[in-house]
């Protein structure tokens, strides 16, 4: 029971898994966004993110695409225009993370209003507890 | 352009949107981890969680169980054991969302090597712009 679901050499349950800091970087709000946000609109300018991920600050934005061209997911470009400019597009490797965060990000879409109900419902009871 | 993938109400690119703290919450490792656990095992105790998610102290896994009861996730069960002891359980929202958790997880899994490989690769380069 304890092996299944568990893949081979890697096992995010343990600390020591590189696994578990990896789903700590892609499960990371902002890198969610970003990720979803290429998808969306194929490659894309700094400026365009930042505008098009409100509440993103510059250096979140900066770190989170620095930390995602590493890992490969993200690939930055030089574009020699006049001033140059750097674009960000995913990868393939990203567009596979892509699938997975639309996952996540339809979840949410489709059982937000479970989810505030089931808030609601927890807020009315009876704290018989404390 | 800006329309597509985006569910009507819904937007987690914008900051007031309230599914970008349920993407929050859901992305959070802990919560990734209490959720792909209890999928696999089904009804567990507090004690059985905190050693099959190594590293977890108790604070940081009482917080994320009642966040997600209160979101609808997961149930508690008192059970009438001497002494009383209590269980928790996926509801069927939690089974949805173990879907797509389970997506991240097996991503993760399936391209660790790639990630590893992407990141040697940037460290190796020559880094012309610092």
């Amino acid at each position: 029971m304890d092996t299944d679901q568990v893949s081979g050499r890697w096992d995010a349950n343990k600390g020591a898994c590189p696994t578990r800091q990896v789903l700590s970087r892609i499960g990371d709000t902002w890198t969610m966004l970003v990720i979803s946000t290429l998808e969306r609109h194929g490659t894309m300018r700094s400026g365009q993110l930042k505008a098009a991920i409100e509440g993103i600050t510059q250096k979140m934005l900066t770190q989170t695409l620095r930390q995602l061209e590493r890992d490969g997911v993200v690939r930055r470009d030089v574009v020699p225009t006049v001033p140059i400019s750097v674009s960000y597009t995913l990868t393939p490797l990203g567009q596979s993370l892509g699938v997975a965060v639309a996952t996540m990000r339809t979840w949410a879409y489709d059982h937000m209003d479970e989810i505030v109900a089931a808030r609601n419902d927890y807020d009315d009871r009876p704290t018989a507890e404390e």
